[in-house]
């Protein structure tokens, strides 16, 4: 697959609410996972798919997703950005928070080699 | 500036039309434009601050704005991305359009020394 056709794919699975599908089938098993900042417990840069695929699941049971909608991809070259847009209640917290961020991959080899997302993290 | 200050100082600047002021302000002399694929009769790499300030000269020239909205910035490190939706008639050929692309900034010693356009190229 080329990386539009890699992209396209990705989005096409995350609109289908199965992140993990598209983890499983399109990412690399030494992918790097960087986040725009650390949070607590958390460090901004996780390595290989089993972490990157543990995050999702910790995201997904500390969060109630009332409604998500995914944009995109753009390509350039052996990269594309999406745009993830959600409307979440953090459980632990009880906080109802939208988020709004991009995330920027690059290919290699047929696979998504690195994913970092951007977000605002000062005000 | 940090770089998200640059970022938002630049979404600022695009959002009331002043991207040459954008271009004269927040980018470095030697910046570096790469678009996601070469057009006819432009390459798809551009150095240096004179060749990307006529690359918009020539594109405000041949181009009728309609409508354009410009979101983020979304900053991850020393980088942001930003969002443009452009609906435009090209002048030369009269065909009205809608673009919607992202771009990737990279911010190093205080200016702006990348811009990477992300747009499909293929089918």
């Amino acid at each position: 697959m080329t990386t539009f056709e890699i992209a396209k794919k990705y989005v096409e699975l995350c609109k289908a609410h199965q992140n993990h599908v598209a983890l499983e089938t399109l990412f690399s098993k030494d992918v790097v996972s960087v986040e725009a900042a650390a949070m607590p417990g958390a460090p901004a840069e996780l390595r290989g798919l089993s972490a990157v695929l543990e995050k999702g699941k910790q995201w997904m049971a500390n969060h109630e997703v009332h409604s998500a909608s995914v944009e995109g991809p753009w390509p350039h070259g052996n990269r594309f950005i999406v745009r993830f847009s959600y409307d979440v209640t953090n459980k632990p917290s009880g906080r109802r928070m939208q988020m709004d961020e991009t995330a920027l991959f690059t290919v290699e080899g047929g696979k998504i080699v690195r994913e970092e997302f951007f977000y605002p993290t000062e005000g």
